[in-house]
Formats: structure tokens, sequence, C-alpha cells
């Protein structure tokens, strides 16, 4: 059998030598070879580093498009991944996590990508920092892409969603992905990138793929590349300590394996609908992915006086757990991914049992529906129960497969305590219909965690559960979680951008950031409404006015809309007032009179006003006062898929005095020239 | 003379052994000794921990406030530390870098925090992310302190401003201090440390201070903790490999120095502003703290037909620059730090020589006014040329001192290449009018800086220098900069905390957060424009209305204000619109109305509506339709020095068919009950 083919410098390259065996989980047939021999590491870093300047050629809304149209073409590949991923062990079930999980993070960065980042090669990060009183000196954060490679290191139990999910945001920074998956499953990885690289959606260098070790890769870091790794903690440990890792401080985000726990709240009794949903949980957690989960709960904590019941409910529950091949749709939890896997599940097994007694499951002995038990990586879920909850190997030793320890708590405070002694968690829940002990644990033991759900009866149908990661959510944790964090929507992409204070003029960040900086140049030659998306440029102007608001506009406006606020109707109370001291018009008023100025009113360009955003009143208006309002072009979005586009408008209203009233951005549609 | 004394578990610490010797820097003379011997550093950091329980129970405007208080506490003491000062070589004009930069970085943490943070112990971190369709369940990111010590490493070139930039944002997370300064000025920083717990203003235990070695230090720290070094590159390298540091993924941020450069654009020939500039800025940053900043220009590109003019003009600006006892009103340049600061820089500079030849300054003489410059570590600025910008050594070896390299450069594209030799830097200047140019290098440059000043004529008068890190903007750079972050406004307070994503229902992640969440309980009893803020809950809840939006209305709306936009006012026009089909009233006739249904009138606790955030309309509102709005209380902000607070209310105005018309946050100032 031919070892896998890398994807690296444009080419499919085939390993020199035979490589090692990998198996089928469920039949433990040979069902691939890996080597990465004769991959020249270097190279590749490099060619990924000189493609990466076509890549940051595209906005962020074009790499996001791409997203969206490698998603669908997997997804019409999916039957193919699944029929591989079942030789991984992997139930149909499973399949949902891993391959549509994948997929769906290739969709959910698309639509983040467009609807949180601008159209644009630069992102724009925070808001502008004056640093001067005169306003000819700004500060303002950028976020640019880094000019090298995401390195990314995957576990073996997500072949499909662990790389897609790196990829993703990886790809919309602008930044190439090299993917390294871990040899067991990597026949899988191997298949999803030959599709990926076989579409031909991505620009080339985008995604190189190295089946195999890593080599000397890490000699070859610089501080431009980044490390995103998913598996242990030793590994972790290993490769951030990486001597050129640390000489050229190359950015490493580790996640690994954590001893993830789950609260059951004291008001949640035997019968309560939480009690239900924590077992339900529980057994979930166990065996989907037969518990091959960095995220599944290892640590369960309920009350003491619950730990019989639950220990009770969740064994019956268990008890129909059906173990066998995971092609079988009756099958409930499919095989481990190896059998060396299964060997170091019992060997951890044994360590726990220093603290824990079993209640349920024989480590040795499963049985199993068509499948042959001697040859597949089965094994039973295994619950324990540990009764002194202060031991050490319950918080130490963490069984990776469908393993569970049970442990009883006397409080809120005692249950936050153990939950520490995890020394740093990816995810943790509490399962409690009670607000005030939902909002201790979490605020308790959020140092500990990157992510903590709290189930109730109240989102029991669309809670996504504890094992999941998602796309809008980070995903990572500190301490033994590895204190790395993936994902969290655009926060993810950013990891792999530098963000860089710029500071200068309006007119240099107007041209760095593209978005109008107030005193960088304005044009007032034409009304701007009447200028289709292309032609607009930032700093096009309009200034509208004075008029003039009477008494008798303010009382009118008050009877009209029925806004007859004190501070607008008598005198005597608005003196009184700390921020007015006599009466003024509405602030609804200058907005409405402001919109009267800066109005086109025939049919043209823009095509709506959608929002607002950031208004903010800054001196009252007293009647005779006369408003003048600017109104400049601030940041031009143009949809690529749509006829308009988005226009933010600077828009400042401002009395007789020079004094600004108001403040804000008014949001427009505007149309393309039609073409 | 008895060493320093360190400040750790609340008690003033005497060394039990004498101490290294540090001397002044300009007379030699011995002026204090150094030593941690006897410090017990896993009880420090436990004390710490401990107390970090109290901190956390402050509100982040309550540890602002505190911070204001202290600085203006050192503001009154500040000429004690300048005194003190002196002696580290550094003259009146770089003790307004080092000390009053230092308090000013507390004045500016304590406004940052009360403005852009909650009166609140938990940070919300972007918005709320759907993760249903229900409405039942969402996810929001939370930040909470780390409950842990904030260990910081200093270097020994800003005893003041080193220190206090660190713990400004940690004190405002809620994370306790442990100060361990470089050991050549510690003196200085000592002092500081004495004003700061002689003050009392901060709770015990928040600021910690070691004078002397680390000793064990690292071992004991855990993921709770997290370092901040700022330092050689190769300590920092040699800390982050700890092995507890790394086994326990101890959050650790460095700041190196770093061989940062300055641009000089084609545009600014000699006689143009932007080529005086330059040439000031480039003196001054070799000059300003003896050129011992790690954001100093170590390497300043011009263009090759401007090489011998900027030499010219470099030199005749160096030749005026006075070098002696710093106390001297007349002295432009002090002393170094120590004359082994001296023998390194001149190690460096020969390093320098194999590639650059010496234009200006005499590494082994220089005259000195007012000292005795056998004893004092004095040496003379040194201006190199490299004529071959490639060569290696401008671009890797750092001279911590008065020392600076002028190489020329062909073009934007080889400047950009240059700059990135650098490996990563912390700071990097363009000077130039040109706003093209400007562009172009920054965007080059930025994945290789943390901060980047484009200096032209406009912003001369405000600008704060190449050199200066400023609370605002983020402080660090990648590679050999470190790969670190700090300050960057609350930013750097985020750096203290860990994210964590909350997912639950409603009513849990309001309490969580204290924000009202859309699905939360709603309590519509008494109308809450009539509750002052200590009687406001959240949730609190009105609903009014409906009101008919007649045509007679919209034609009377555009008659009053002028906008006769034609979707209002012409049916035939409006039908061809893509997004209305027909007449419909304007958004701000929507808004006004909303506003007339949901006012108050007479005199209350609602004091003013000062603003609007995040309008949305999402359905036209067409003749006869009826509105009704919700306004529901969703945060509350007491201001701790007012005599009000500010109110968010989530407003959703809908139709008779319960389609949202507008969404928005209207912000209002509300009353505290009178006391």
């Amino acid at each position: 059998m031919a070892p896998l083919r890398s994807y690296v410098s444009g080419q499919w390259h085939t390993p020199s030598d035979e490589g090692t065996p990998l198996h089928d989980a469920v039949t433990g047939e040979e069902i691939a070879r890996v080597s990465s021999t004769g991959v020249d590491m270097a190279a590749a870093l490099a060619y990924g580093r000189e493609h990466g300047a076509q890549l940051r050629e595209l906005t962020f809304h074009q790499r996001a498009a791409l997203l969206k149209s490698l998603g669908s073409y997997l997804m019409e590949h999916r039957d193919e991944l699944y029929d591989l991923s079942h030789r991984t062990g992997a139930t149909k079930g499973d399949n949902r996590f891993d391959v549509d999980g994948g997929i769906g993070t290739l969709f959910a960065y698309s639509s983040k990508g467009r609807r949180e980042m601008p159209n644009d090669t630069v992102y724009v990060d925070g808001g502008l920092e004056p640093l001067g009183k005169g306003g000819t000196f700004f500060g303002q954060h950028i976020c640019t892409p880094l000019h090298g490679v995401a390195v990314q290191v995957n576990a073996f139990n997500f072949p499909v969603w662990g790389p897609l999910e790196k990829f993703a945001p990886a790809f919309v920074a602008g930044v190439p992905s090299l993917i390294k998956p871990a040899s067991q499953t990597a026949y899988l990885t191997a298949r999803m990138v030959e599709l990926v690289i076989g579409s031909g959606l991505l620009p080339e260098g985008s995604l190189q793929f190295v089946a195999g070790g890593v080599g000397d890769l890490f000699d070859h870091l610089t501080e431009q590349d980044l490390v995103s790794f998913t598996g242990s903690a030793s590994t972790a440990q290993r490769l951030r300590a990486h001597e050129n890792v640390i000489r050229r401080s190359v950015r490493f985000n580790a996640e690994a394996d954590s001893l993830n726990c789950s609260i059951l709240g004291p008001d949640a009794t035997a019968g309560t609908p939480e009690f239900d949903l924590f077992v339900k949980q529980l057994v979930s957690e166990m065996t989907v992915k037969a518990g091959q989960k960095c995220t599944a709960i290892r640590r369960a904590f309920v009350p003491a006086e619950l730990l019989d019941a639950v220990a009770e409910a969740t064994q019956a529950r268990l008890a129909k757990v059906t173990v066998g091949d995971p092609r079988n749709p009756d099958v409930r939890m499919g095989a481990l991914a190896s059998l060396e896997q299964r060997e170091e599940v019992r060997r951890s097994l044994k360590a726990l049992l220093e603290a824990g007694r079993i209640v349920f499951g024989d480590p040795d002995s499963v049985s199993v529906v068509d499948a042959d038990v001697a040859r597949g990586a089965f094994m039973s879920p295994v619950l324990l129960v540990a009764d002194d909850p202060e031991s050490a190997q319950p918080h130490e030793v963490e069984a990776f497969g469908p393993v569970s320890t049970l442990m009883p708590y006397r409080d809120a405070e005692h249950a936050i305590a153990l939950a520490a002694r995890g020394q740093g968690s990816l995810a943790g829940s509490v399962v409690t219909g009670d607000t005030e002990f939902a909002r201790s644990i979490v605020i308790g033991v959020a140092p500990w965690h990157g992510r903590i759900l709290v189930t109730d009866s109240e989102n029991a149908r669309e809670n996504t559960g504890h094992g999941s990661p998602l796309p809008a959510l980070v995903h990572g944790g500190p301490g033994r979680a590895g204190g790395g964090e993936e994902m969290g929507g655009i926060r993810g992409v950013l990891h792999h951008m530098q963000r860089t204070a710029v500071q200068g003029s309006p007119r240099v960040l107007s041209a760095v950031t593209n978005r109008w900086v107030p005193g960088a140049a304005q044009s007032k030659d034409v009304h701007p409404f009447r200028k289709h998306l292309e032609d607009l440029r930032l700093g096009d102007t309009v200034v509208a006015g004075p008029r003039r608001v009477t008494m008798a506009d303010i009382e009118h406006f008050a009877e009209f809309t029925g806004d007859t606020f004190y501070a607008h109707m008598d005198e005597e109370a608005a003196s009184v007032n700390p921020f007015f001291g006599g009466r003024v018009a509405h602030g609804y008023l200058v907005l409405s009179f402001a919109a009267g100025l800066f109005v086109q009113p025939d049919p043209g360009p823009v095509l709506a006003n959608y929002g607002l955003d950031n208004l903010r009143f800054l001196t009252p208006t007293f009647p005779g006062d006369e408003l003048t309002v600017t109104l400049t072009a601030k940041q031009i979005t143009p949809r690529n898929d749509q006829e308009y586009g988005e226009v933010r408008w600077d828009t400042d209203v401002t009395n007789q005095k020079g004094e600004s009233v108001a403040k804000y951005d008014v949001l427009t549609l505007v149309a393309k020239r039609e073409q």
C-alpha cells in the first residue's frame, strides 16, 4: 500500500519510503500508510510565505466568499467523507460533529467575515484615539495578516473538523495554512484535503498538507509564522519549548485535553428536568466519539445527597448504549481510534482506580454488534465514583475515552474549588434551574475555563451541548488546556494578524484605514447623495443649513409626537435640570431637521437610511439656535453579491457658535451604477 | 549600607546578607545595595493570590478611582523621584518620560477604566451570539480577573514608568502585582514603591515588591499567574522556556529591545519641514535617556540620494548635544545607567563597525560639563553610516545606548524589506508628507511592528515622538521585540483576565453579565422612568402604544422637517425602490413617535436622553401601520462621583403584525435618590 501523499510546494508528494501502517479502527485491517520522508519542510514554508501575497490581495469578503463555495463543494462530497470516517470508529452521529461540524465552520466564518469585517484588506481594530487636543494627531489600531504560514498540528479525534476550524479563520485573515494531521486518522484528513485541492477554489499555496512527522519544520519557523497545536499536553509542552519557537517568539497556540467538569445544581433533584438533562448530557459526553473529545466531561460533580441517584440514573442510561460497527444505525458508540489508544485509556483507568470505584462497565470486556470484538478497538463506557473528591487522581489523570468520574460536593464554594483543581479546562458546564447558583458557579470557575455552558429546561431544546465548540465562541482554556484560544468568531481571524498602533495625521490615517478621519480633506463639489457607490470617495461632503429652531417648532414637535417632556415644555422645570438650564429642543427634532437639511428628495443612488450608530447629544439646542449639518462619507463597503453597498456617513450637527450639538453615523444603502 | 528592602507578604523585608552594591551613574559612588536573600517567593505569590479576593470585590470604577488618587499622591512627591532619578543618569527631560510618564499612565488607566469599562466586576466582551433560532440559548463572552499574581519583571531604563505601566492595567483588572525591578536602578523603583505603600491607598496585597533576584519564584507560578517581562531578548527567552512556565501554560508577555527603524520619505528633501523633523527626531531618539530606550531608532533608512544631506544635518545637530551632569539644565544628555552598560554598548559598537563607519562621535571619548568624566558612565552619541544596507550587523546588533546607523534605500519596496530585516520591532516611524508613500510603508511594515508613527508637518506640533509608548496604544511587537503586547487602553487590562464564552438561557446570561438579555424576565409594574437609579432593576419595562401612522402624519412630517425624500412622498417612485415598494414613513418619524409614546412628561428621575446606539430600521412603516414601543432597562451604570448614573434601554418598535420596525439602545442619565 502506497503511503498517503502530502501536498506541498504546489505538488502532490509521494514519500520515498514505505511509511508506517494505519489500521481501520473497527476491523483492524491496514487502511493506509503514512510518512513525510522526502518532504522539504523549509521549502514548503517558503512556498506558503511566497504565495501568501496573492491571498493577501483578496479582501476579507472575497476570502469569505471562497470559504462559502468551498463549504458547498465539500457538502456535495460529504458522503465520501462519512464513509471513510466510519473507519476511524465514528458513528453517523459522530460524523455530524466531525464532518458536518467542519463544513459548518467554513460557512460560519464566511458569514462572520462578510458581516463583521470590511470589504478590504486591513482590519480596523477599536476606535480612533485622539492623541492631542488640536485634532492633528490620532492613533488607530489596525490588524494586518502575518506574512508567514499558519502551521496547524491536529489531533487524531477530529480529522475533518480539526483542520477546518483552524483553516477557516487563517484563510479569512489572509494567511496560508500548512495542515499536519495526527497519523492515526490522517487518511481521512488526506481525503478531505484532496477534495479541497481538487475543487480548484482556493488560490494556490493557501493550503498545504503534510502527512507524517513534522521533521525539521519547526527549525524553519520565523516571527511571521504561527503554530496552532491541538493534542496532548506533553507534546504541546515539547513544541512550545522548541528552541526556535522560543528564540523567534513564534506565536504558539495550544489546545490540549483537559479534565473538564460538569456540575449539577442542588435544586436539580431526581425528577426535575435538570436532573435528567445532566444525566443525559453526561452519557452523551462519555459516548460521542467514544469519549475521545478534549472537551468531554471527565469529572462530574453532584451534590453529595444526589450522588447515588445520579449514579443509578447514569448506569441505567449507559446500559442502553449499544457498542459496535459504527455503520450500523442502531449502534450508539463505535470504536476507539486504534488499539494503542485503547491501551492508553486502560492504563489511565488503572490510575483512576486508585481513587475511584467502577459503577458501570468493564474496561476489558464489551459486547459488540456487527463487529469482531477481537479486532476492533472497542471498549465499554466506564463510569467511576470517587467518594473522596479531594483525592488527586480524578483531577489529574485523563482517560481519553468513554470514561468519567462522579464525585460529591458540599456547596457552591466547594464545587468551585473542585473545578479549579483541574488547573485549567476547555469547557465546563452547570446544570441547574437556579439562576443564582448558575451565576456563582460561572463567575467562580470562569478564570479556569475557556467556555462554560449553563443547561436548564428553558434552553434544553436549543442547547448545543457541553462538548461542542462553536465557531462564534472561543475554544481553548488556561493552564492544562494549553492556554490557547481558537475561533470565537473574528477573534480567531485576528489571532492570525498583527495588531499595530498607527499614529499620524487625519489624512494619513484615512489613507491607511480607508475610513475618513475627522480633519482629513473633505470634498464639497457635488451633493454626495447624487453619486453612485463607485463614484463616491471618502471625504465627499455635504454641508447643509442653517435652519433656525424656534420655540414654535419645539411646541409643535411636542404636540405632534406626544413627547411633552418638561425640558421642552416648562421653562421653570427645565431651568433646574442640571444639563439644560432652560427649555431645549428635542433630540429627535434635531435629528429630523438635520435629515431635512441633507436629504435629496428625488430618486437617486441613495436607496435607504438603514440605521444610525453612536449618536451622542453634546450641546443642548435652545429656541433660536441655528443648526447646520455636515455629512461626510466615512466608510464605503461595496457588497460583491449585491447591486448596492453600505455607506457610513460621519454626521456633525453644529449650532451658530460652531459647537457640536449632535454627532453620529448615518448608515445608508447606495446603489452601484447600472451595469 | 543596608540593602534595599522588599515588600512581600504584607511586610518590609530586609535581606539577610550584604547584597550587591549599586552605583550612581554620574559620580560612581555607591548608592544602594540589592539582594532578595531570605524572601520567601512561594509565600509572596500565595499572599498575593489570597489578597486578590479583596481586590476583585471592587468594581472596575472603584479600582480606577484608586489609581487616580494614587497618581495625585505620587504627583505631590515627584520631586523626590526626580532627584533620585538624576542618579540613574537621567536629565530633567528624561524624567518627563520616566516619572511623569509613569504617573500619567495611572491617570490614563483611571480614565479608561471609568469610561470604557462597566461599574461592575465582570467585563462583557463583544456582542451577544444567538445560538439558536428560538431565542432561548445565547453565547456571551465575559472576562474575569485571573486569581493569581501579575509578576512584573522590569528593565533598568525606566525605573518608574516601567513598573507603573504594568501595574496600572493589572490593578484595574483586579489582579495583584509583584514588581521585580532590574537591579541597576532598583533604588528608584524601591522609593516609588515606598511612596505607594506609604500612601495607604491600595488594598493590602495588591502590590508587592522584590528587590534583587527572582530566586525560585518561577517554580511556583500557576496557570492563574502571569508574567510581564521587559528586558533583553536572551533573558526573555530563558524565562519563557522555564520548565514550570511551559508546563502550566503560564501567560508570558515579553517586551524586548528591538532594532527599530525610521524611514525618511523621498519627498522629504533637504529644506522640507519633514527633512528637519526626521533629523530632529533621530537626534532626540539617540539622546533621550542616552539612547537607552527599547523603542529608540537604531536603523535610519533614507533615500540613497539624501544620505549625505541627512548625515550632515544630523552631525550638525548632534554637535550641539551637551553631555554631563543630568542635574544641569543645559545638559541635553546624561550618563548611561552604569559603567557596565557603557562597556556593553562599546562592545556592540565594535560589531556594528564591521558594516558601518562612524560619522559622528567617539565611543571612547566625550567631554562633559559639571561631572567627572572618569567616574560617570558618560558616552558621546555615535552616528554610523552603513553604505551597504544589506550587511547583517545593523539589522542584528543592538547597541543599547546613544547609537544609530544611517542606511540608504532605493524605493518603498526596498525600505519595507530592510525594515523587515529587524525580525520584529516595537516601534517604527515614517517621516513624509506623501500620503501614498506613508500608506505603502505602514501597511508593508505593519506585520513586523507593534506601533508605527507617521510624522509630517501637519502633526508636528502634537506628535508624541517615535520612542514614546502611550497608554492608549499597544506597546510590544512580534519576533525580536518579544512577541508581546502591553497597554493599548483596556486591551492591557484584558490581558490580565480570562476570556470565557458563557452559553445559557437569557435569564442566566442576564444574571452573569448584569445586562438584560432579550428573553429574560421583564417587569412592567411601574413606568421605569419614575424610578430613581437605585430602584431600577434590569428588565424594568414600559410598553407604550399603539399609535397609528397616517399618510397625513408622513406628509406633515416631511413638510415640517424638509425631509421630502421620494420614498415618503411619491408612490410611483417609492414603488420601484428595492427596499420599500411603496410610500413609507420616515425613520426619524418612527423614532420621534416612539419617544412620544414612552416619555414621561413631568420632572422625574430621568434627566436627559444623551444618545442612541445601534439603531437599525428592520421593517418599513407604511401608512396605517400601528407602532408599539417596548423599552427595557438593559444596563445600569451608577457613577460613584456623580448624583446620577447612565441607563441603557433596549428599545424595540414593533408594528401591528408584531414585526420589529426598529431596534436600538436609548441612553439616558437617571438621578439617584436625594440623599
